[in-house]
């Protein structure tokens, strides 16, 4: 790929070119800060997800910041951020196919590494792979708690957890490590009294899972969970010991959408993709940025602090329309800067080489570093 | 980025690591092979888009079938697929930004490149940018058919190609060289005579803006445009001397979901997600590609060949069920394979790093090439 777009250290805000993926480090500091102040508050543990940033520079960030590792959702997430020196990972998600787990494998003898499971036939194959190679991993029995997609049911979680335990060192490499229960679907409930009930349904069947566990004579050591959309009820439960929040570092336009909840912080948006106006029409402006620069799979991005509208123009277009109500000299002109808050940073994130990371603002900043997205494109 | 899972030629279809983007190439040169036939029967060229597949190796088997050259949306992409050795390519769009314009003239010294304008200021900045490295490249004035993003009102092409005249070698580096025609928005509406009125208005709008430039007393060498849902009909017109279509040659879900048009070739999916299932519940499964693996900006994938339905997992998992009167028995078992039609090949291309090009079929057939994506993410 060509790089002669590649910002600069010390460039200045107007001379990144358009589109760009773009770091308030202010605003992602200061929601660093937060997340990191209500866990400790909290006595929880912060293993924030990854699979949002994908990039070894933030992680080193988090975990600065006291998070004890980090989350990702595949093995050559987890495989990109080793190489790039994050050296505590946990892939909340199961795998199957022998080839992959043999890079699982390998990984576990060169990292701490966990991953969850929701199989009899998945734990079999994890310690199989495990076995072949010496190395050890920990293992966390992921219980479906509301998302109906992965993970078994509360009430089969001991059977699963004995089926780990069979596989304990010092003959096997699986070390049972507890629960995994995450709700996607209860994230983005807009109001706080439903996230707050979709995290006490949730909590009440770990509780249920923990107890099949602990009816097998086995001890459940964590539940590890949460998303930036219910984190605060999900910690004043007492069940989740570890909260697995990603968003809140960046905040897209889609958690914006949320009621807040009462007990959380408040977080600011600290990703943007900044764009330009390329073509002009007397009612409408056409911007550089369409959906090979920002994800829609959760809704058209917001444009930032400007009443403009953004429709959508396909693949690498914007079209801007005053909002209604506002005037049309709103409209920006041929060649003007316009900053756009992603409707969902994941997969936003996944589709740029780099974080342009900008120190004193989007309007007279100042670029302090350029992070590679190590783990971009990694979903295998 | 890991490389862990880069399949080798000569490895069977089965050794591919999941989720991959996978080519059947019998298929696709079948539609290589249709439309290259269909632009010499009708005496035009062929300049397909290569936003669609962002890859040197296809752009050259498209231009040893016949294709003049290719096209692109923006200046990083043609930079990448010149790097890669393609040696015409045209940026179907506007540039504004002026280092980006510098970019396109050092391009433009190196290969024949051409660039749409569509404002006075728009050819100004072009022209200063060609004039200070000497170079030339040829100049479509786009006007708008009917999708109504970016271009100029038919009646005032002739004032757009008069400038860009007065900027004409020697002295000026911008070479006049007709019309940019598109109507993106016809090339989805499902019923073909729907697709043919559009085609037609969208003919006279080029008539009108051709009769704008000749009573200029210009010469209006060429009109470019077309895309895989209209072209039978654009060609039809005697209007367009030079078809842009790039997704005939992979067919995803959307153009497949169009009613056929009577005159065009059909097109056959060429195009696949290979996926894997990797959970399973009682009355679903659960697949390791969700729409990080996949585009859904225009739907959702179709499973090919089985009588399931894709349901949206988010980032990373689909949800399988029978579709309403398939068998629950029809579900596939944990790490079975199971193929996605994409519902849009373009972003889906973004996504990934590269092709797995297999000879002889998705059941069993054999890695014959691995082609690198040159200029995937380059959308600046």
């Amino acid at each position: 790929m060509n790089r002669a777009d590649r910002p600069a250290v010390g460039d200045s805000v107007d001379a990144i070119e358009t589109p760009a993926l773009v770091i308030d480090l202010d605003a992602m500091q200061r929601n660093l800060a937060a997340m990191a102040a209500f866990a400790r508050a909290h006595g929880v543990r912060l293993r924030p997800h990854a699979k949002m940033h994908k990039c070894a520079a933030i992680a080193g960030l988090q975990m600065a910041a006291g998070a004890v590792g980090v989350c990702v959702q595949k093995t050559s997430e987890a495989e990109a951020l080793a190489v790039a020196g994050v050296a505590d990972v946990y892939i909340t998600n199961e795998v199957i196919d022998r080839r992959k787990l043999e890079r699982v494998a390998a990984l576990a003898r060169r990292i701490r590494l966990a991953i969850a499971v929701d199989s009899a036939e998945g734990v079999d194959r994890l310690a199989e792979a495990m076995r072949r190679v010496g190395a050890a991993i920990e293992v966390f029995v992921e219980i479906d708690v509301g998302q109906g997609r992965c993970g078994v049911a509360p009430a089969a979680a001991g059977a699963l957890a004995h089926q780990v335990v069979s596989h304990a060192p010092p003959e096997g490499g699986l070390r049972f490590a507890g629960l995994q229960a995450y709700h996607g679907g209860a994230q983005h409930l807009r109001g706080a009294a439903e996230r707050e009930a979709a995290s006490h349904h949730a909590a009440a069947l770990a509780r249920a899972a923990q107890a099949s566990i602990t009816a097998s004579g086995i001890a459940c050591p964590l539940v590890t969970g949460a998303g930036t959309g219910t984190f605060a009820f999900d910690a004043a439960s007492g069940v989740w010991g570890e909260l697995q929040t990603g968003s809140y570092l960046f905040m897209d336009r889609d958690y914006a959408d949320n009621a807040p909840s009462p007990q959380a912080p408040r977080f600011e948006h600290a990703l943007f993709v900044k764009s330009q106006v390329m073509s002009r029409g007397a009612a409408h402006a056409v911007i550089d940025a369409g959906h090979k620069s920002h994800a829609i799979d959760s809704g058209l991005p917001r444009v930032w602090a400007r009443e403009l509208e953004y429709g959508n123009g396909g693949d690498e277009h914007g079209i801007l329309r005053p909002k209604p109500g506002a005037l049309a000299h709103d409209l920006p002109q041929l060649g003007e800067t316009v900053w756009l808050v992603p409707g969902h940073c994941d997969p936003t994130v996944n589709l740029h080489e780099r974080y342009v990371a900008v120190r004193g603002g989007l309007e007279r900043g100042i670029v302090e570093s350029v992070w590679p997205i190590e783990a971009r494109g990694c979903f295998a």
